[in-house]
């Protein structure tokens, strides 16, 4: 057993808090969106200032771990659990710009059925949860199997981002909206970026492997 | 005299490689721009690929200093060179992103003179710079005068985003290309987006005191 055994499991709950609380903010904003509802639209922005403060008090936890001198393998651990908050934090804000966006929308009529958006957020959210637990698990194959899904993400928005310059282009009635339609597809994609950074420092940590930057091309 | 002087010296060197790196990718991307020139923009990539590299030694670098159990106010100086190399590291994504959207551009006539797109490159570089120099000077004061420049890069994308909506609004023939200048004018602003992380990075490395996520309504 470690002396910092403790402050490791605290490390790892305030995570998997991070995680919870981001997952809750990205699906609140999808919900704000299909539902239309501006209430849960300003829960995610209460959601990540929580997330915010949430970052701080882990990169503190995690400078007083590497203060004590930790064995090489808990060092690495340390250093890619911060590496992984800043992904939750930054999801919390992607998930508030999309509540943002959402809001928007919901003041003009809904230009078409919420189909892609939706289904974009569930796999964005579950490459996020394969991440964390991957890394909490100890679980290469499992994040080694979040990466492909990168590629599905980024096709579906690609995708969406087509559809929507060819509505603005018939009908520059609705740029607004898919202005805003696009952002939020964009900001899915980023959020499955960022899963994807975290099952790539995941098999870094766990197999010494470092695959960050070898399947970028499709995400500038 | 510490006795990892000399890895502590090649931290900062990479990082200062890195910076420059960032910045002549930025300059490069806005000058591909500017002058419709495809040639530039694709070097724009290469320095990118360069970036990425550095990140990764850099990483490894900082790894090994940590291993080696520094006082603790080295420790914080070293994990935040590792936030600031993976803010560089950022910075050249974005420099790609700009450049691809310029080839894009450049193959449709000139929709008006940029004006406004170099100035923030401009100011955004400049941001950049100082925080960097911030970093390796220890000067806090300069730290915190990147901050207040970040809300006037937003501002001058928000004022850059409405007029390419009206634009496109007039004209739906322009709305390709409106969109090209909407996300380069977003890239750039994110650009001063992670200057400004640099800059809290280095009050807080020296002041000890968190400033991150005080101003950030503006960002999201």
């Amino acid at each position: 057993m470690l002396p910092h055994d403790q402050e490791f499991a605290a490390l790892k709950e305030k995570l998997l808090t991070m995680s919870s609380l981001a997952t809750t903010a990205i699906q609140n904003a999808i919900k704000a969106l299909v539902e239309r509802n501006d209430d849960l639209a300003r829960q995610v922005e209460q959601a990540d200032d929580q997330l915010d403060a949430l970052e701080i008090e882990l990169d503190e936890l995690a400078i007083t771990l590497l203060a004590r001198g930790p064995v090489a393998s808990d060092l690495r651990t340390i250093t890619v659990a911060m590496k992984i908050t800043h992904d939750l934090e930054r999801t919390g804000d992607e998930a508030t710009a999309i509540a943002r966006r959402a809001v928007d929308l919901n003041k003009e009529p809904q230009l078409k059925p919420y189909v892609d958006i939706p289904r974009m957020a569930t796999m964005a959210l579950e490459m996020l949860n394969d991440g964390l637990d991957a890394f909490v698990s100890r679980d290469t194959a499992r994040a080694r199997g979040v990466l492909p899904r990168d590629k599905e993400v980024d096709a579906l928005n690609k995708q969406l981002q087509r559809e929507l310059v060819s509505y603005m282009v018939e009908n520059p009635a609705t740029i607004t909206r898919c202005l805003n339609l696009m952002q939020i597809s964009k900001r899915l994609e980023r959020i499955a970026d960022h899963a994807t950074n975290i099952a790539e420092e995941v098999v870094y940590l766990y197999e010494g492997r470092d695959i960050r930057h070898t399947g970028k091309d499709a995400k500038a």
